[in-house]
């Protein structure tokens, strides 16, 4: 262990210093971005003093008025405290004394919440759970630290003696089980405490924050950063908790280094607090979260919480493309770090963030599975989402292996989210919809198979926690990214196995993405693999039989009961088309290689949605009957345009003209021919990829040493 | 009769003069958005130059690969014309003289088209429809003029022989019925014809296309001008073909302008060309194009045809306002209006362009019927438009009395527009989809009284060509727009009148629709009135049978077939209430005055469309049986904000807490209580509206002299 040794001197000095300060005071008083959100706080946080100072005597829970009010109150607390130490008006500073002058009355007279929830959760005393009172501490501690060279003695002793350091205790020793937990609950409790310390002068909570209450390293802000990561960065409940998960972890962080920079907070666990940041950046397309399981789907990287993460990554790295990012959330924070960016994106030092493929393992470890994402510039700015991730607990979805397309800023292949309205009462009080778990979060509603009707683990969520995919492997080349994972557990005697591809046809200065879904089970089993895709039907190239003047429900429970049949139709042995054209004005082909046994059932989400809560989504789901074994081989085309404005049209019909399947040994072979180009893809599957395979193809001899290769074939037909 | 008295006597003096190209020349040599466009288009037609020239023999019609090569290659002659003037390099010269001499040996060979079709239009010869062959001669014509200089005398000679007088010929003496036409198609002939008596020296020929043939003034340019256009300058198809129909008036009248002054074209009907591109510009929101009749939605004012329109319309008025639409049409043309649009905007002098409420008489007496837009700014950019227009001819929908509202950049309550994919082949051809007639036209597509599932005029378009509503009265001022309209003629023995207002609450920032719709019938019927909305339903609040597990159409026949009934309720006497969710992020509210009578039908579309053809949107339809006479009454309000990315949501309930009607006199009175305030909104229905009304409310005493007036009432109760 190493001890704290840090002598409390000078404020402020959590996340923010006083050297800070002084740069800051200097950068109000000249023209740029700093300045400008200087004079936006400041007429902000003046509307709200010019009204009295409210702290009511708790009542509410989330939502109510005295849940807001206190959320509130930290909030401008904060902003006045920060706005004294950068105009060094007094009359900020005695605006935040005054009201924590009233918390400090206030705070004796509490019991434990009035409306606090029993079995769910630790209750705090200013809210009805202990978790929004260690926010408030996260924030109103930096307040106190602001404004604490302008107090005199007896207001510090009221403050810290009836408020400050109760609160500290009641979070800490007050209640064991969360404080010693290894959960995001447990890091705002831990960031609040340990800032608390160091504040107050109490380098022991700054230990207990550090390794739990008993100081033992099994829990507390270390132990955090060691398991609700991934080695990558990767947190396992996906990017909509992430970003929110982001915030205690890097505001502690900061405190940490500024005042105990010894401890090298910022190299722990080879620099994972930079790491969760940037990969919160990467589950990002088009400025928006890549939506997986319980996600609401507008929430994206201009969410504050990462408007603090990006600027400590900028002041950590000082790389560029961070200020792309930063740029785009438009906002610049009062702090050292957000002077940097503000000053950086001034001097127009922005530069492209490199958005990359990569597979990030999932779990403390790194195995359990991973969630791959697979990009390309090739053709437009083009992304794949590819899910062999853990089932990320209790707002995990059943989507083993599903995949997500997006393409020129639109989602094309899409996940439908979380089922809510979030804060919109009429929508049963803005919670997650009675949908979210009848629809969004079964497994028909991803783009991947469903074995009779039943989502993965049964829907059990304890099973799905228990039982990881396994990712076979992840490589990525100028010619694209491959990717191969599996899983036995979601269905007892049943594998499933999926391998795809984002592949690169320099060439044609285009881009495919293979898929190929391997199923193999102990019986026998109905197989369905739906596509949920974004934009208007243009057309197939098989007979369908469509339900006109009546439709009816696709089945009776699992998410099916949801999905209105629209039409089913059974294409002949060969290749299979749907095409659609999406809002971003391009269509997207999908072809599959079929056998004559896939029926392809056209669905309208809506069915028994009485209060009309769901979107009325389109898929189209690949179904076959009574099968041991099955191979669902499938190409996305995307190609052309649709510009009724400027009235053209330009490749409107798919340019696949054939597609065959087979394998050699370890190596999957993909023979596709587009737009009158003959490639052949291989796919190598042998364990270690590293080892050099030939094979014959068309009386040829090639060979491949990486995952994936693509030759274009010499076409002697032409 | 004002005769020719130009004498041709230099070249180019079409659209562009001698004096406008050597202020071109001077400023494509220096910094600047004309340098810009000129260095963008050169690039783009030497690619095109590089390629051998191709001239093929008319085979295929429109789409396929001779229309689509001699559409080019009009619009490249042009290009390189224009580009040979600009950079004097005797390149594009040759380039042009190439391909005329191309078609000049052509063109003689050729006989009428072989793919025209013999009933609906005449044929051209270079295309299947004359249409085509007079806008290839207005483009030709131009280019020839641009590269006259460069030509040698033989060159001259063959190709105004063998190529420019025939098809002049060709398109006046060789096809009265469409040259003498006062119709859109005649225009393009007239304005072929006429300018290439200008370059030609032929000054008969202009005579002939500003009078018709035997230039007896019945028909030709002058003619259209009278009537095509209402005397505001409204186009009678609307907004979608008025655009279209702006070019040939646009450029013909330059010409004339620059070859004979002495006929003060632009003063014409006065300033009739002016008016028209003007209200092209009106007849938008957003950028887009009011979809009524049949209109394709994403057509905007950047249409080619209207950056013409706007570049002379700047240059005739020197308004700001035209910049700032010139600036969204983001596209400079190279000529000398271009030109000073180009250096207007370098040198920042746009200013908003001010978009107006206004009635537009349609027809060519202003008199049949009137296109309503109404405008408020107060709670963001928000539009109604009331359509009392006449049908608009073969493109026209059964829409009597319909609107649409328009809010923050969005559609909110909506027209389906044309049922139409431009130019893919799948859907249809491209063309016009057959569910443009069985669904898109019909009434009950639209936001207006359906009577016994019937549309207006029985569907018959000359019986609507033939029967106008009546606009009663418009009025605009500071409290907000009303309108009031009627039309017996829709159905017989049935008076549909309708009065609608955009009402700016100023106290409370906020504006609500208003909407009074009165039927009176001779007999019983079942009337029917749809409300089509843009988002996603939240709530309603009154009780609703919903069709969980089936869906059945709605009806049979007249659109009625296409719509999925999903559920019905018959709200009790009182405030009927329907919120939806837009992806502007508002919420909206259609509230209701019922009298326990009105049932409330909601709709999805998509039933009897075995290709997917359809949009699948939502509607709801208040519908009474057995109605001698009804009155519907509403309110639209729109309301709150929805930020799941910021995480709030605000005011996602309606604030209206109670609404009255009455009526004293000719004085409407509607009673609506929003957010606290009792407001009185009073309308005036007296044939005179300037006369001072009295009336008392409330024991309270009122008068009006207006159409619209709004007090803020006392409110005892508070
Ligand atoms: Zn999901
Ligand atoms: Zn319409």
């Amino acid at each position: 262990l190493v001890l704290s040794c840090s002598v409390q001197a000078s404020h402020p000095n959590l996340v923010i210093t006083q050297a800070d300060v002084l740069d800051m005071r200097k950068a109000i008083n000249e023209q740029g971005r700093f300045a400008t959100a200087y004079k936006n706080l400041k007429a902000k946080v003046d509307l709200q003093m010019a009204l009295p100072i409210e702290v009511p005597v708790p009542k509410d829970g989330g939502g109510g008025y005295t849940h807001e009010r206190h959320k509130k109150n930290y909030q401008l607390m904060y902003d006045a405290g920060i706005l004294f130490q950068l105009s060094q008006d007094k009359t900020y500073a005695d605006y935040v004394r005054n009201m924590l002058l009233a918390y400090a009355q206030l705070y004796p007279t509490l019991e434990l919440h009035p409306a606090r929830k029993v079995k769910s959760q630790n209750s705090g005393k200013l809210f009805w759970q202990s978790l929004n009172e260690a926010v408030w501490l996260v924030h109103t501690i930096q307040a106190y630290d602001f404004v604490y060279g302008a107090l005199s003695a007896q207001d510090i002793k009221r403050i810290e003696t009836n408020l400050l350091k109760p609160v500290a205790l009641f979070l800490s020793e007050g209640q064991p089980s969360t404080f010693n937990k290894v959960h995001n609950h447990g890091t705002w409790a831990t960031a609040g405490v340990g800032m608390a310390g160091y504040v107050m002068n109490e380098p022991e909570w700054v230990e207990k924050a550090l390794y739990d209450l008993e100081k033992s390293g099994k829990g507390g802000f270390l132990k955090q950063l060691d398991e609700l990561f991934s080695p990558q960065g990767y947190y396992n409940e996906g990017p909509y908790y992430q970003r929110y998960a982001l915030l205690p972890f890097v505001t502690f962080a900061k405190a940490i280094d500024n005042n105990d920079p010894q401890r090298k907070i910022f190299q722990y666990r080879d620099g994972i607090v930079l790491k969760a940041i940037d990969t919160t950046i990467q589950l990002s397309y088009s400025g928006l979260f890549f939506p997986i399981n319980d996600a609401i789907k507008s929430k994206g990287i201009d969410t504050i919480e990462l408007v603090h993460g990006v600027a400590l990554a900028y002041s950590l790295t000082k790389e560029p493309g961070y200020l792309d990012i930063a740029k785009q959330q438009n906002q610049i924070i009062l702090s050292g770090n957000g002077l940097k960016v503000a000053q950086a994106l001034d001097q127009g030092l922005a530069a492209p963030y490199p958005f990359i493929s990569v597979a990030f393992g999932d779990g403390s470890d790194g195995k359990q599975g991973a969630l791959v994402i697979m990009r390309s510039q090739l053709a437009g700015d083009q992304a794949v989402l590819f899910k062999p991730a853990a089932q990320g607990l209790g707002h995990g979805h059943f989507d083993k292996l599903t995949w997500q397309f997006y393409d020129q800023t639109k989602e094309i292949v899409s996940d439908y989210g979380a089922a809510r309205f979030l804060n919109v009462e009429a929508k049963f009080g803005g919670r997650y919809l009675p949908e979210n778990e009848s629809y969004a979060k079964q497994t028909v509603a991803h783009n991947t198979v469903v074995v009779d009707e039943t989502s993965h683990f049964d829907g059990d969520v304890e099973v799905g926690n228990a039982n990881a995919p396994v990712l076979s492997y992840f490589e990525t080349s100028s010619r694209g990214t491959v990717s191969s994972a599996k899983i036995d557990t979601a269905y007892q005697g049943v594998e499933l196995k999926r391998t795809m591809a984002l592949v690169n046809l320099t060439e044609l200065e285009k881009t495919i993405v293979l898929d190929v879904f391997d199923v193999v089970a102990s019986g026998e089993h109905q197989l369905d693999l739906p596509l949920h895709y974004q934009g208007q039907l243009i057309d197939m190239n098989f007979a369908l039989s469509v339900s006109t003047d009546q439709l009816s429900a696709l089945g009776a429970k699992n998410g099916y009961q949801h999905l209105w049949l629209k039409g089913r139709g059974l294409p002949e042995q060969g290749l299979a088309k749907v095409s659609w054209l999406n809002e971003n004005g391009r269509f997207y082909t999908h072809t599959s290689l079929v056998n004559g046994q896939e029926e392809f059932l056209f669905t309208q989400l809506g069915a028994n949605d009485p209060h009309f809560n769901l979107r009325n989504e389109q898929a189209f789901v690949r179904r076959v009957n009574n099968k041991k074994q099955h191979q669902f081989i499938s190409v996305l085309e995307p190609h052309g345009e649709y510009n009724p404005g400027k009235e053209y049209t330009l490749d409107a019909a798919s340019q696949v003209t054939q597609l065959s399947y087979s394998q050699q040994g370890e190596v999957m072979l993909i023979n596709i021919t587009i737009a009158g180009v003959s490639y052949l893809i291989a796919i190598n599957q042998v364990p270690d990829g590293s080892i050099k395979q030939n094979f014959q193809y068309q009386d040829q001899s090639f060979s491949i040493n990486s995952r994936l290769a693509v030759f274009a074939l010499n076409d002697d037909e032409e």
